[in-house]
C-alpha cells in the first residue's frame, strides 16, 4: 500500500482522463483509493498527492473527506494576470501564465470551487494541509478588472481541527479560501493576489492564525474577513491594496492583529463589525492612498472602525494621503479611527500622519467611556459623545 | 551512496523489524549507515529521512548523533484524543487516532524519549531537523486528562547549534520539546496540542526563536519554558489552554515576548521567574477564563508575575473574565500584574478589561523605581512599596 | 517530459562534470533543458530541482532566467566555522564542514556569484523560489575574521515579482542574499550567519517581507539592508552581532520594522537613511554590548538614528550595557535615538535600560515638530532644536 500519490503517474481505472486534462477528477480517484485502502478505522493516516510543476486543468471539483490529507506541489506559481491582461501587446513576452505546480480552475462539472473540504459525522475532518501549488482562476468577468468569476480556491465546507494552508499560490479567483466552522486552523506563507477575496474565515472559529502572508484583493473584497472568530492572531501580513477592507472582523472576540503592514486605496483598512469585544489592534502599519477605483466607502467611515466594546487599539502608525480634491464626501474632514458603538474602547499611542486637516478620532454619541491617549490634538478629536477621556499628544 | 532514506524500504541487516513494528531501531539503522557511509572528518554532509504518511510504532528510541540530519514527514496529523476520549462511544467514527506520518510511542527499551539528539566531543551537533510528522504519545495514565505518562517526544540533550523542529504535530505526550543548552534554534510552525509540557528550553541558551506555534499544555505544564535564556524572541503563538503558565522565562534576560494571543484558564500567563532582567513583553492579548481544573495557583499571583529588573511590560491587552465566586483566595481583589521584586521594571499603555473590581498593577514592598504609566487608575493600583512612578490612565 | 529535476542523476550531454565537481554547470545544463522542453509561451510551468544532502563543489555561477524554477534541498546545513577556524587543533572534531545540501561557492569562471537571477524582457521573472540548502564561502581572506572574499550567495539582478528565499543557509559569504528591484518578495525562515552582509535590498522595491530569519553579519556589513524600498515588513527576526547596523534602511517609506531581537556590539542597530518617510519602528527589543571589534561608529550615532520625517519610534526596549571607559568618543554621553533631520516624527513609550548616563533622545538643530513621549527623563533630553513636544517619563 502506497501513501505517497503522484497526480502525474495517476491512472483512474478505465478512464483516459489525466492529471492534464482534469486534476480534479485525478486527484477524487486517489481518495476513493486511499479509503479503499484504509478501511479500518484505527488505521487511517491518510496520504500525500503530490502535484509536480506543471500545467493542470481542473473540471471537476475535488472534495476533500479524508483527514491528514496533504496536497503538495512544488511551487506557488504566482504571476500577475492583471499586468499581462493590461498590456496591449504579449506576443514577445516569455510567457503569459502562472506557474509552478499550476491548476487552472476550469470547473466544467457545475461546481465553483476546485476544491472543497468538507465530511459528515464524526469527528471532524483533522490536520487537511493544502500546501505550495498554484490555483489559478484564469480570467474575470465581464472584464479583468471585475475580480468577479464565481471561482473559489478551497472551501472548506464543514467543520475542521488543525487545518493547513501554507505557502500557496492564488490568483484571480473570486474567492481564495473560504473556511466555515475551523479551529486552531494556520494560513501561513501564501500569496494570495489578485483574488476578490482572500480569506474568508465563516460562521464560527477559533484559536487560528492568519500569519506571514502575501495578500492583494479586489476593491469590493475582504483580505482578511473572520465572522465569530475568538482567538483569532492575524500578525505579520503584508497586505497591499485593493480591498474593500484589509482585515475585516465581525462579531469577533479577543483576538489580536498585530505586526501586519496594511495598505489600501480606500477608507477601510480594519473594520470591527457588529459586536466586536476585546480585540487588541497594535503595532500595525496603515497607508491610505488613492487610485481611480472606490469600494464604497467615504472618509467618514475611518481607516479604523470599532463596533462593539472594550477593543484597544494601541501603537500604531496611520498615514493618510489624499488629495484634498479627491475626499469624499467633498469638503468632509476625512476621520482615521471612528469608534461608532460600544463601552470601554482605549486609542493609545497612535501616530496619525496627514497631509490634510483630519480627525484622529470621532466617537459616535452612542459610546461611552472611550479612552483616548496620545492619538491627536484636542482639536483632531470629534467627539459627539461626552462619554470619554482624553489626552492630546502634547 | 545515498543520502535520501525513507523507512518503508529499509531493511535493518539481518532482522525482520520494519518501520511498521519499530520505526526506531529502523532509524538508528539508518544514522548507523550514515555513519559509517560518512566516515571522512571532512565529508559529512549528513541525510534526510523520510518518513511517508502511516502509522508506524517506536519501540527503541532514535539517538541522534550526526550533525546535519532532516527527518521529515509529508503530515503533522493532529487530532484531538482528549475529545475521543471524552466521547462515550466512538464506535461509528470515521478514525480514531492521529495520523499523517504518524509515530505511535511505545518506547519498550525503557526509555522515555521517541527522539534524544545528543553526542559528545566536538564540535556540538548542527542543524538537526525534524519536520512535518507526528508524534503520539497515545494515552495518559491514570486517566486521559491527567497529562502524566513519561514520554517526552524529542528531547535535544547536549549543546546543539542552528537545530530546528518546525510543522510538527504532538499529541498526548508528557513533554514534547525538550531542549537543553540550544543556541540559535528555531521551532515554527509546530502544533503541540493535548501534551503536558509543549517547549521546554533548559539550561541554557542564546538567540533562539519560538513562533508561530499553536500550543497547548496541560494544568501543570508549561506552553513554553526558558531557563538561563538570553535573546530568545517569543513572537506569532497562538497559545490556549491549559498550561500552569503559558510562557515562563526564569533567570532569562534580553528576551522579547510579542505578538502573542494568549488564553489561559488560570492565573499564570507570561511569568518572569527567578532574576529576569531587560525583557521585553509588548503586543500581546492576553485572556484570563476558567474552567473547572486548577494550576494550584490563585488570584494574586498575576497574569503577568514579574521578578527581576529593568524588565519593560508594553503595549498588551488585558482580558480578566473570572467570575466573582470563582476567585481565589475567596473574597480577594485579583492581581492582572505582579511586581514581585526587581528595580527599574516598566509598565506602559496596557488596557486591562475585567468584569470585576482588579488591581490592575501591584508592586511587592521590595520593589524598587518601578514606572506604571497608561496601565490603570489610581484605585487598581496596588503598591506595597513607596518607590515608584506613577501616571494613571485617564 | 518531466519537471523534477535531481542533480545527483543528471548527465551534461557529452560532459563528464557532476554535481559533485560542478554543479553550477549541472543546474545549468538542467535549466536549458527546462527551456528546451517548454517552447511555448502559453506552456512554461518551470520546475523544481532537487539537491539531495551531499557535498557539492559550485564552480560555474548559475543564471536563472525562467520563472516559476524552485531550487530546493533538504536540509540548511549550517555550522560554525567561525568557531572551527578559532579552534587551534580540530583534529578530533567529529566534523568541520557545514552539510546539508552543502554546496561550496568556488567559483573559477571568473564571477562572484553562486546563483544569479535575471532576465531581459517581459515580463518580468515571477515565483523564483530557493529552499533548505547550504551556501557555503569556505573562508575569509585575507584572514578568517575579515568577512572578505567577494562571494555572493544569490543575487536577484533584473526585476523580480514573488520571489521566495525560504530556509535556506548560508556562511562565510560576503554577501548573502542581494536583491535588486524585487516586488513583493519573502525571505522567511533562513539562518543567514558568519556573512559579511544578509540581505541587500537594493535600487528599490515593494512590499516584501523579511521575517522569522536568524540573521548573523560582519562588522561592516548589513544585517538588513533595503534601499529605496516602500511597503517593507521586516519582522519576527533574530538579528545577532555583528553587524555594521541591523536594519539599514535608505530612502525608504512606509515600512514597519516591529518584533525584532536586535542585538549588536556598536551603535548603529537600526538607522534611517538619506530621506526615510513615516516608517514605523515598533516593539523591537535593542541591546548594545561590546567586543573588541568596531564597526566605525561612535556612540553619538545613536542605536536608532532617524533622517527624514512623520517616522514613528513606538514602544521599544533598549538595553545599552557599556562599560564608561569603552564609550567613544571618550567621556561622551552616548545617544539611544538621534533624531538626525526631518519633521514631525514621533517618539513614544519607549523603555531606554543603561548603567551609565545616556541621552535618551537627541535632536539635531535642523529637526522640526518632533513629539517625544514617555522615552526619558527632561536631563535625559538633549534637543539642539527648539522645535518639539516633550512629555517626560513621570
Amino acid at each position: 500500500m502506497t501513501t505517497v500519490y503522484d497526480v502525474t503517474d495517476w491512472i483512474i481505472p478505465g478512464s483516459s482522463v489525466t492529471c492534464y486534462t482534469d486534476i480534479g477528477a485525478v486527484i477524487n480517484s486517489m481518495i476513493a483509493d486511499i479509503k479503499s485502502q484504509q478501511p479500518s478505522q484505527a488505521a487511517k493516516p491518510g496520504a500525500v498527492i503530490y502535484i509536480p510543476p506543471g500545467d493542470y486543468s481542473l473540471k471537476t471539483r475535488v472534495t476533500v473527506d479524508v483527514s491528514y490529507l496533504s496536497i503538495r506541489g512544488s511551487g506557488h506559481g504566482f504571476t500577475s494576470l492583471g499586468i499581462r491582461y493590461a498590456t496591449s501587446d504579449t506576443s514577445a513576452w516569455h510567457e503569459i501564465w502562472p506557474g509552478g505546480s499550476h491548476i487552472r480552475v476550469e470547473n466544467t462539472d457545475g461546481n465553483v470551487e476546485a476544491f472543497i473540504v468538507t465530511r459528515s459525522g464524526n469527528p471532524r475532518l483533522s490536520s487537511i494541509e493544502f500546501e505550495d501549488f498554484c490555483l489559478d482562476g484564469i480570467a474575470f468577468v465581464p472584464n479583468q478588472n471585475s475580480y468577479v468569476n464565481g471561482k473559489v480556491g478551497i472551501r472548506f465546507d464543514s467543520a475542521t481541527d488543525s487545518a493547513r494552508v501554507n505557502n500557496m499560490g492564488m490568483v484571480f479567483l473570486e474567492h481564495a479560501i473560504v473556511a466555515r466552522d475551523v479551529d486552531a486552523m494556520s494560513i501561513t506563507g501564501n500569496f494570495l493576489c489578485e483574488c476578490g477575496n482572500a480569506i474568508e474565515l465563516t460562521s464560527s472559529g477559533q484559536a487560528s492564525t492568519v500569519t506571514n502572508n502575501l495578500i492583494g484583493a479586489g476593491n469590493f473584497g475582504y483580505s482578511i474577513f473572520a465572522e465569530s472568530h475568538f482567538g483569532l492572531l492575524v500578525s505579520g501580513n503584508n497586505i497591499f491594496p485593493r480591498g474593500k477592507d484589509l482585515v475585516h472582523l465581525k462579531n469577533c472576540s479577543l483576538s489580536i492583529v498585530t505586526s501586519n503592514r496594511l495598505h489600501n486605496f480606500y477608507a477601510g483598512i480594519v473594520t470591527l463589525e457588529g459586536t466586536c469585544t476585546e480585540n487588541l489592534i497594535t503595532a500595525n502599519h496603515f497607508y491610505r492612498a488613492t487610485e481611480s477605483t472606490s469600494n464604497g466607502l467615504d472618509d467618514l467611515f475611518g481607516l479604523v472602525q470599532i463596533n462593539g466594546s472594550n477593543n484597544s487599539v494601541t501603537a500604531n502608525h496611520f498615514s493618510f494621503a489624499v488629495p484634498p480634491g479627491q475626499i469624499t464626501p467633498s469638503g468632509a474632514t476625512p476621520t482615521i479611527i471612528l469608534v461608532k458603538s460600544g463601552d470601554g474602547n482605549s486609542l493609545a499611542t497612535n501616530h496619525i500622519v496627514a497631509g490634510v486637516s483630519v480627525k484622529t478620532v470621532v466617537l459616535d454619541g452612542s459610546t461611552t467611556n472611550t479612552h483616548i491617549l496620545d492619538s491627536g490634538t484636542t482639536a483632531e478629536l470629534q467627539a459627539y459623545s461626552t462619554s470619554y477621556s482624553f489626552r492630546p499628544t502634547p
